[in-house]
């Protein structure tokens, strides 16, 4: 069978398939759920056996050692796994939600229901995890999984779906076939291949670094979560406690620089830049944060590291600094003579994801929270808490800094859509 | 200026726009919308003058007769269009609208609010309504517009928008420049060069048939909102009761043909169809509608045409009038034996678009429901339905069969998005 032929046939499948997923009741899919994390439970050993073969082969490869740790599984991360599952099983169906409900002058009542989106094909890197986290998490939204990991995690993704398939199958008669599928092939064409069949997948989920999403995003004809990137700011306006002014921009900052959802750029009034900046730059270097700041920045931060013998660890930005996620230990700095240039440098340069304003004046903060069109607007409270668990999703898939379709986090909820459903008693339209 | 740099510079003044049309208040933009309203039906003779050259244009180019009718402008069809926008004006402001809330342990209140998309891209055929239609739909939801009609209305789009725009103006010197923009080019390609440009267009509306939906949809990287056609059913299922079948297949069969909610394909379960069968045959047959029946429908029709001497009007169908949307007075009938044998014909063959069943068995009536994977599906009513005055929604766009964003028609809700507040009072992620 060639590519073309192989990926239609596993979209066609997986249509067929969210037609029957769809028919199963909430403990039928929690009953297959709680099934699918113990046979992760019981074949650990097999998991760490099959896993090895991948870590092994990424050794060979010569691979970068935090890709082999992204790739390697031992007994606490598959518990996590399948502990993962189990949270799933517990949260409520997102499916058959009355989102709105209305009676016509004609007596037409219109129900408008939460409902899957039906085939979801998620696209993702070295974690292994991911195989276990988006089927859980598609399967209990009522969709089915096209899943396509990294070639060089094919062995464990290979055998985690296998198990999460069978236990399904053992636990329910109704859990259909193709409800989860693993693309094997490393064919790199297989992925525009299968996001041209519009008319079968609905929706796809990339999970990983901004080239995997816009490669994705190039070649497909159906719709594609996007976020690229989490470039988020904190801006620390003239009437900020300079307390929490600290403590929130070293949270955003240090406390997991790697993760989208921390700050990138720091904005600062200026009338406060020469009494709070030099606290914040001593505090930033104690952290280890290199800083790149605008020339008004850059001698406030210069003076204090220089006492610090710190100088190396402050720089001059350049333009380019206002676009970049550093995802690391660096942070770009710049003053700000009022609230409106903030706001206008934050939808220029950011990402559309995270940015939080300090204050403690409401007016200041409402024209912040309504103006910055991102995906999530904070005030007084750090760019860290964009995240599932952190919003009560309970857990998450992703998170989207798309307009159309989910914004934001991703949690249960945000893998449905709905239908309208009209009860009449006959009635014909005039 | 060369077609590249122009569609850059439109789409990066309707972003800067969208900026600033967000902080319009419910008033100022009422305001606005009257006003437009105001400007119309004051220049009633100019806009006919204006449409009068395009009417011209088109008759020495040849353009067909119902084209010429739909680009005709005259004072009632002018009326309409003020009246749409002073409408649109008394609607609730869809922006603001809190659709979520929560206070997470830590004390932080996330608050899920309605804003605009931000800039969209309207793409239509030769009805100059579409243009102020659409403009005020955006305008009130904070929407920025960028307007793309028929090069054989350009005349009519431009005195139209022109109005728009200058009425809005002196309503309000805070209505952006920008906001509401019309492509006077008439270049093909610049429809292709707009919808590259992702970073400043949030979304595209084609409002027209199939082969400009395609065309649009191909070319885009940005999200178009897609309804290629309306393959509606009604299903008469074995408990049926015959009046209200007939009522309602005469309904959605006849009573507006050319539209996409029109029935194109009617089910009958096979316990029913040899006694209400012929009675929908010769009530069609009166109503000049052609037949295209499976083998069992066409046995039953044939005996009744042949007595009407209608024996033309009834053709066996073949597999192309399962997909087919006729929007004419065409019909294809197909006699099922259950209903799940409906249910999959429905989604093979339809549009996911509006489905009805007709039916006295409420279990039944619910797998329906829950089965049929479309937009909008009925119980006892007719297709004709789905349609944003008949959902109470004030006004409408246009009608979306897609899953990701807006599904079924398209209000102003529809047409906006949403964000997250976070209000703290200095949180931290642990």
């Amino acid at each position: 069978m060639d590519l073309k032929t192989e990926m239609f046939e596993i979209a066609r499948k997986a249509k067929i398939a969210s037609r029957q997923i769809s028919k199963l009741t909430t403990d039928e899919k929690n009953k297959c759920l709680l099934k699918m994390a113990d046979a992760l439970d019981s074949n650990v050993h097999e998991i760490i056996e099959a896993n090895r073969l991948d870590v092994e082969a990424a050794k060979d490869a010569g691979l970068s050692l935090s890709l082999i740790d992204r790739l390697r599984l031992d007994e606490k991360r598959v518990s996590l796994m399948s502990n993962g599952i189990r949270q799933v099983a517990k949260l409520p169906d997102p499916v058959g939600r009355i989102l709105d409900e209305r009676v016509r002058p004609n007596g037409l009542r219109l129900r408008k229901v939460s409902v899957p989106i039906g085939v979801i094909c998620i696209i993702y890197e070295s974690r292994p995890n991911v195989t276990a986290d988006s089927a859980g998490l598609c399967f209990k939204s009522g969709n089915v999984t096209i899943l396509r990991g990294g070639k060089e995690a094919i062995h464990s993704n290979t055998i985690i779906a296998n198990l999460l398939v069978n236990a399904a199958k053992l636990a329910s008669p109704q859990f259909p076939d193709g409800a989860i599928q693993l693309i094997k092939t490393p064919d790199r064409n297989a992925i525009k291949e299968l996001l041209s069949l519009s008319q079968y997948i609905d929706l796809c989920i990339p999970r990983g670094g901004e080239g995997l999403i816009r490669t994705v995003a190039e070649c497909s004809r159906v719709p594609v979560v996007k976020h690229y990137k989490g470039v988020c700011h904190v801006y620390l306006d003239k009437s900020a406690k300079f307390d929490m002014s600290e403590r929130i921009v070293i949270n955003a900052k240090c406390q997991r620089p790697g993760v989208c959802n921390a700050m990138e750029t720091l904005l600062i009034h200026s009338e406060i830049a020469n009494t709070l900046l030099p606290i914040l730059v001593q505090r930033l270097l104690e952290h280890n944060v290199e800083l790149r700041l605008d020339p008004r920045g850059l001698k406030i931060a210069e003076a204090v590291a220089s006492k610090m013998n710190l100088l190396h660890k402050v720089k001059p930005a350049t333009e380019d600094d206002w676009y970049a996620e550093y995802l690391d230990l660096i942070l770009a700095v710049r003053i700000v003579d009022n609230i409106q240039e903030a706001i206008d440098h934050i939808n220029q340069y950011g990402s559309a994801h995270s940015d939080a304003i300090v204050t403690e004046d409401e007016t200041t903060a409402q024209k912040f929270l309504n103006e910055v069109d991102s995906a999530a607007v904070y005030w007084n409270a750090s760019t860290r808490f964009t995240d599932g668990g952190e919003f009560g999703m309970g857990a998450e898939i992703g998170i989207s800094t798309d307009k159309i379709g989910a914004r934001g986090p991703m949690g249960l909820e945000e893998l449905t859509t709905y239908k309208w459903l009209g009860y009449g008693n006959g009635q014909i339209r005039q």
